[in-house]
């Protein structure tokens, strides 16, 4: 359609141009005719009149053609885009809405001594999210996946005030500031599941954070409440402080180093219960690899996160140390922790992309579609966890993985992951170590 | 991208403008020139067959021009707006289509002598919703609350035919038509939560409604089967009527008079259970403070409500009173009734909106974002449920709100309530009264 | 708004097309002027030379004119529509993202002579989906089911290759490829319910499938893990295989006859439980009047499908039989089988539609809204299902339905159904055979 009076307008360029402003030559050669008596002066008003009542005219339609064109920019006159994802945008900016979605399907092998784990397949994320803008100065964001359902399926679901300089202000339901796996969206992750470290992370919390992304920093803290599947009865629910600041000393593209720590307390509640549980990186079986089952008497708990991160070219680094320590009442205190080092290699020579204090979006250099074969990348992992302690058997496992990511455009996504579990002591699976094959479909936009 | 093409007719305007119908002035000078005998009947003669030709030419391309200008009318050529929801619109009017969603983020803590109720926070609402118009006589809605979950989140859900002049014709799933704070919208209603009275409202059901809305009145009137979460299995579901008449004597901007009553009928059906209770005006811990258990062996219940309402400049008052009276088999019958009386004023000057016998949407006079303060209200609130009668003993509450209201902006509103339960006797929170403090973030499109 | 712009183009063009190239009479007039001596070789020098600037500003202008429209080419130029369904597509239709949603609301009594299914109403369907294509090869589809709820909701979530020349390649959530009934969309099957042969259906299931639709024929071949609902926790989750073959030899608008096999076979896991089980047409009640029960210690099961369909003008056939084995662990094979046949008839002169091997949409002549009256459809069926075999009795039912279906618009239908249940041997409902009547409203895009 925009074609179409494209092509008008060049129509009537073609048609016009050549004439542009023939009317000086037309009054220069009247203005000579009159000098040279070649026509009276009588004949030389009548085409002045003419001329003069055309330019009253000419200005008329200019002023009428300029009052269209400001009631069209008044108008709700939005970009549209489309890349999977629907973007609609004023022209100023002021309101912008996204419609997003993503499926991620997985089908999983097990292999173990006392059969433990079950082959199958499973819709591991299915999300539609509304996102954008608002009066220039305020974000919303509204995800739900429906692989997890009902009032736990709320991922992101805030609003934020951006009009400070100094930081943004977000309130409803997100995710605690804590971890880089975790802050990362899951499907730009190097493998298909993090890593065992999960197992000590904070999840999302309704509350209010504030935070500041600089070109080289982030902070960010908050004040949270309860989960939103939580529902406290006659028990107060519980709450949170949790924050963390990240440091990238080099940070230009394809060259990073990245720095973090984060630290998040949380207080039981009156429910006073506490479960630190984690799937062995596979996430289709519905199976725990390591599970402390419910903690009772929990008066609070803090976690403590360091972070490394490096990006050298195709090639990067992850690496995080996660430790947990458990107050209980009437029992000493317990104190669990997880860590793991990761590394992928981009063979098609992409980077991966740094922003806001966590790795991003991969972009192939050629989509397949256009003619390319995608950005195809392998990923190493060791990882380690250890929810033993004092009476608690929650158990302690080492896992390898091996991956290979297949990012045939920007919005899709194969992986095929192994997993090696090396070594499990204590809790519900103590000495089966699975070996775990994996594959992925994922479109996300 | 359209300013681009604003841009360019303004420069071919440029271009163009004052040469416009230049060709007249060139057809007076030749004659002139051939009157006065300076060009010969053969110049003359060649310029005419030149000015003809191009006469010619530029009738056929006026003819290809109007072609494509009709073509382009005729393509899919719709207007979109967003402002928050992204709305899709034929320019015929015919087809409509607006993508909605909102998030409701609370967080509440409760003061009581027993303990009976726990802090925490809560997703309240987090709802899509689409809706529109097809084939300019036939409209349509689905709204889905996330927060609420499975079947039981479907909200409205029915189509409607306004092809009839007297009346319109919705099928689907609906709220009864009772109580005015009920067919409110809650982005809109003057406190985080309904008021006592909500104890006896009717709820959604699937069934089929005739309406008309009129400048002073409107009037609706139904015929209900089950509400969607009901599997009757065995059992018949039951079925209702329903109808409410409001009446605006006095309907301006900023100045109203609202009357209404509204009479509802269900019948048990086989399943013979009914069911009254109300949480204390705050929703997040769960817990009732008047609660009737189920009712057994009922036969039918009726409802009535009365309900009167003004405006006057930034001042709103409303009051409703409900009474409900149920048949039971083989038992005297039961009388319950509510009532609620509540008052607002918007400290920000504007005045609370009326269409279509309730109250709308807040549109603050200056927005933050846009340089303003949004819009600001004060409002107070006494609430009072009785649900003690014959051998139920639900129990009688009375409570006190006070709130205030920071409407942001048209989408995003901020709320702090303070309740205090004054009374409470019998029921399962008997001589329990707290005191709660609740906020809540919003944004609604 | 974009009409705004044609009003633009059509009054500039009014103002500037008459001028049109005016410039080449002034040349011609000058030259003739030059000639007669009328002006000096001076005046003439400087009206040539205030020409040759114009002709290269002109130029100039002309080369900007290009960079502009060729920048606008380049932006997100995307084609929006709506029609219920909000789509919106690139130019060169690489991205497309269409939004969906439908509502099926019923309302159903029964007669029956031990009263063993109740009256009452339903959302039947509540769905919303995205799909479209992404990089012109890939397309995607999500779809979700609200009325059905949590991860049962999840329909099809899918994504697609459509590179290659002889075949698509399909990865996620989808229906098995299997009876003509189960693939057609249920927005356009010719009663409000599937028949009694649905109950040797096979579902959706997560896997990968390959397949081609041809003028005259498609084919399809899957390879399918477990449904979405299941989760094997320790038992592998069982895996399936299925194809589907069409031919339709005569297939002209209003002419068809359609040939096709299907086939099935489903491991069943470590599981080992297999259940078939049919409502009587009708799904309010969500009383079943055939059901085996869950069948232990179940190796693997097998279905085969024959399907015969026609289509003259108005007139419509469908037929299918499809027989089930079952393959247990030390105890008898068990076979079950079913079979129906219907005949529709559009008294509004429309044909069903047939693409892809299978019937679609119905586009009446002329809708209500555009002074039209919809189409209007009458429907016979008979179909029977025998779950009896061995020491399993499921039960045998014969079933004869009547049905009317209106679609006011394409995108809204009302349909009525009777069903007359002849007869029930065996089962849970030995003996019962309730005659049902069934209401339906539906909007869907």
């Amino acid at each position: 359609m925009k074609l179409n009076i494209l092509r008008l307008i060049s129509m009537l360029f073609l048609l016009t141009g050549p004439a542009a402003q023939a009317s000086s030559e037309i009054e220069t050669l009247i203005d000579m005719l009159h000098q040279n008596g070649t026509i009276s002066d009588a004949q030389y008003a009548r085409l002045q009149a003419e001329l003069g009542e055309r330019k009253i005219k000419n200005n008329q339609q200019v002023i009428s053609l300029d009052k269209q064109r400001l009631q069209a920019k008044k108008s709700s006159d939005v970009e549209v885009s489309v890349k999977g994802a629907v973007s609609v945008k004023t022209p100023d900016g002021a309101f912008t809405t996204k419609i997003g979605a993503r499926v991620m399907a997985d089908a999983t092998a097990y292999k173990n001594d006392n059969n433990t784990m079950g082959d199958g397949t499973k819709i591991r994320r299915a999300r539609m999210s509304l996102q954008g803008k608002m009066y220039h100065d305020w974000a919303y964001k509204f995800e739900y996946d429906f692989a997890t359902g009902e009032i736990k399926g709320i991922a992101d679901a805030f609003v934020e005030y951006q009009g400070l300089d100094a930081m943004s202000v977000r309130v409803g339901n997100m995710k605690d500031p804590f971890s880089l796996q975790f802050q990362m969206n899951a499907n730009y992750n190097l493998f298909m599941e993090r890593s065992l470290t999960n197992g000590l992370n904070t999840g999302r919390h309704i509350g209010a954070m504030v935070f500041t992304n600089r070109k080289n920093w982030t902070a960010s803290a908050g004040l949270f409440g309860g989960a939103v599947q939580t529902v406290g009865k006659e028990k107060d629910e519980g709450w949170g402080l949790g924050s963390r600041v990240t440091y990238a000393p080099i940070n230009s593209q394809g060259s990073l180093l990245h720095l973090a720590v984060s630290a998040n307390y949380r207080d039981a509640g009156e429910v006073a219960i506490l479960r630190f549980k984690q799937q062995p990186e596979s996430n289709v079986s519905g199976i725990n690899i390591v599970d402390t089952g419910n903690i009772a008497k929990v008066d609070f708990h803090s976690k403590y996160g360091l972070e490394v991160a490096m990006v050298s070219g195709p090639l990067s680094v992850q690496s995080e140390y996660v430790t947990a320590s458990v107050s209980r009442y009437s029992a000493p205190s317990l104190a669990f922790n997880s860590w793991y080092i990761q590394t992928g290699y981009l063979l098609t020579g992409e980077s991966r992309q740094y922003r806001q204090g966590k790795f991003g979006k991969i972009a192939p250099r050629s989509s397949v579609g256009n003619g390319g074969i995608g950005a195809w990348e392998l990923g190493l992992r060791y990882s380690t966890i250890n929810l033993n302690d004092q009476n608690i058997m929650g158990g302690a496992a080492k896992s390898l993985t091996l991956g290979v990511n297949w990012f045939a455009t920007s919005t899709i996504r194969f992986s095929a992951n192994y997993i090696n579990v090396l070594q499990v002591n204590g809790g519900p699976l103590e000495s089966v170590h699975p070996d775990i094959i994996q594959l992925r479909s994922q479109w996300a936009f």
